[in-house]
């Protein structure tokens, strides 16, 4: 742990009235000094989506935890993570990011999907050390009671050992209580894909509509993925990186003839 | 080329009526049956989006090229694919996607906030070799005459060898006549980032907002990047992964203390 207290940023991606968002304000504080800028409404499924074609609005919140200062936007989570840095900290950068915590999976592919997951990506292009954290738990009123154990291991961990260069954690947390979790795993993201479907609707005037829904496959029977550490009762950590450079790629396509 | 005509999955994010996909259409009419599916509206910086908290809507759209099918939806880029895949095509994939041409550069850290990218990343992900083309002007009547050149060579190439699996291709042309761009060149994404800024305005009721802004800064110097080919005159092609784990932290994650 550094002598002087860090700052913290801390964002995700269903707004600043999410329970999830409360525990890891909790946790963080132990930590440092908190920040909070947060979507003004849910912000799920928005991936790396930034607010380029309509305008940004930032405005200080009332917070439920006293004394943390706290803004909400109608920008994305991505949003977030550039208005603390370039508006609300008027250029200044965070000593450390946590993103969540998400009401929900963000294992293996959901990871580009994921806005909570997005936010810590983006810290970790702007160089800070971040990690997104979720529980396998979609309900509103989820117990966060385990994710914040989980939460006060990694955030201390990565402030002893530091976040390796360049990349985020992808902390997924499976819905039981601690004493019921086996451990903690670094994994792979896994191969694992949603086979998706539109649930078609009519509105009143009789023009049909679509809902985005789904199933979720994993086909990958590795033992070293987020799938496996979930199913299994462990809590899964994926490092994430920005650069998405199939580097293993470039020989073949070195052999076209361009 | 295989016997049979490919039907082409023909996406973008700067909507359904940009000059970018036209050019693009053409070009894939060559190769195979089109089908278009585009956003209503200009959807840049999605990146890899998701509607998942509104409705969606699908629309049969007149195009401008005769015969050709086409879809506009309120939908995101992302969502675009899907909806071709599993509304428009009742579930069958289409044999090759493209999305652009995109009116703008989408070179190195571009990939993560581009719609137009995560389009081709999504295809890579639902198994369609996918190719996301990008030129560097952002005028809406930018002259595409020589990106339709790159386009049927990169489609001929990868038609003809096949995109290595799981991985999508990002096809930055440079903003030049086809005589002086001197090749298309395999790349590596650069180390290059936004120092972001946003620009506060104030509404008529004197309340603050912000635009989104900043500057492009590319420090990194290697002569294998999507940057240094693009300011060289060359169309940067760089192949592109869903698989965001950064495999060789692992090792270092594993001797933490958890």
């Amino acid at each position: 742990m550094p002598d002087k207290k860090p700052l913290i940023l801390v964002t995700n991606d269903d707004g600043i009235h999410a329970k999830g968002l409360k525990s890891l304000v909790k946790v963080a504080m132990e930590f440092g000094d908190v920040l909070i800028v947060a979507p003004d409404k849910p912000q799920s499924g928005m991936g790396h989506a930034v607010t380029i074609n309509s305008i940004l609005r930032l405005n200080k919140a009332e917070y439920s935890i006293k004394g943390i200062e706290a803004y909400s936007t109608n920008g994305t989570p991505v949003d977030c993570v550039k208005l603390a840095i370039y508006t609300a900290l008027g250029g200044k950068k965070p000593d450390f990011l946590v993103s969540g915590v998400n009401h929900g999976s963000n294992s293996s592919i959901n990871v580009i999907y994921s806005g909570t997951m997005s936010a810590a990506v983006e810290g970790a292009v702007e160089g800070i050390p971040s990690i997104g954290f979720s529980l396998l738990d979609h309900d509103e009123n989820a117990d966060f009671c385990a994710a914040e154990d989980i939460i006060r291991s990694m955030m201390n961990a990565s402030l002893t050992n530091g976040i390796p260069k360049d990349n985020c954690l992808n902390v997924n947390i499976p819905k039981l209580p601690t004493e019921q979790i086996k451990g903690i795993r670094i994994c792979r993201q896994a191969r694992a894909f949603w086979e998706d479907a539109f649930e078609p609707k009519k509105d009143p005037s009789g023009k049909e509509y679509y809902w985005l829904t789904g199933k979720f496959n994993n086909e990958d029977r590795g033992e070293d993925t987020d799938e496996w550490a979930l199913e299994n009762g462990y809590v899964s950590v994926v490092p994430v990186q920005y650069d998405l450079t199939a580097h293993h790629a470039i020989s073949t396509l070195n052999t076209w003839n361009l």
